[in-house]
């Protein structure tokens, strides 16, 4: 038996609360464009798989799941995608990337819903990056016809499949302030 | 001073883990398209303003923030929503929705991209919401013709803006199974 200063049933309530209240609003509020990665510090494909993972939990227009995923460690092949893609330059300090490569739905009702799918399963990845302390950034592909037609090249990523956007992966090594805030103009409400 | 069984240090270490490394997954794989809602348990104005601060801190290209939003509390707008959007019927019991609004870009670096920002915008609010105890439903509008020409005219909303989605939100009245999952036949390793 140890003494505590408090109870630590007020210790487990206290952090009960902010485990279920605070982290996810701190997570998305942490999100940064990481540009720059600190090297030698590798992205594992346990840490991977579990960015995966979140990629393929996102919903999608009936359940279609209009996605697959290349996940790079390889150096000269991130190298590669710096060369090829004028906004993913950060890949060259990155420890990995994920190609996130869209496959256009073919049945009526979901066609035409896969860049909002591919976007919420980019996001997913973004942010359970967050949580196991890695940086992301996030570089459009689609629907820049050029980048696709590189990207192909470099993947062997025929159509119908497209590729949608690369994720620069890495241990941050810069602190960017946050981009995002809360617009009170760009809300109506109706009550 | 209290007696506890085991160090409160011991303990504050053992959330910490928790806290950084599980919840960000858990409410990714705690998310489920919520389509029955309890009644009587209003959403506030506040949760709606941090629904609203989450999707506002959701990336965009080049920053653009190509969104607004419509977040209807008012009973007898939310059963409108359910009369002209055939997948929206949810929101006959739902106590608030929020429509996001796309604000397609105009300058030639993120033109294109208001899908899958949008999208992201989108993924944030659903999340957010498990974290605040809410249940939603992700309802796609674009790129439906006869989707956005509804919605168009029920909120009075005029191009270049396009209704994207409709999200329903409430107190989840059921408990469907996850329908996300990791499926390694989608990912190819370049290590």
């Amino acid at each position: 038996m140890k003494v505590c200063p408090i109870s630590a049933f007020e210790i487990i309530d206290t952090l009960k609360v902010f485990c279920y209240n605070t982290p996810m609003n701190e997570i998305i509020k942490n999100r940064r464009s990481i540009r720059k990665f600190e090297s030698g510090k590798p992205v594992t494909r346990e840490q991977l798989d579990q960015l995966l993972e979140a990629a393929m939990l996102a919903p999608s227009a009936c359940n279609s799941r209009p996605w697959e995923f290349i996940a790079v460690t390889k150096r000269e092949t991130l190298d590669e995608i710096a060369r090829v893609h004028p906004y993913a330059q950060m890949c060259k300090t990155a420890s990995a990337a994920i190609i996130v490569v869209a496959i256009p739905q073919t049945d009526e009702k979901p066609a035409g819903y896969f860049p909002q799918d591919c976007g919420a399963a980019t996001q997913n990845i973004l942010l359970e990056a967050v949580a196991l302390g890695l940086g992301t950034c996030w570089c459009g592909v689609y629907p820049r016809d050029e980048r696709i037609a590189d990207l192909r090249k470099l993947f062997n990523i025929n159509e119908p499949k497209i590729p949608f956007c690369v994720i620069a992966i890495g241990t941050p090594a810069e602190e960017p302030n946050a981009r995002g805030f809360f617009e009170k103009a760009k809300v109506t409400y109706v009550d």
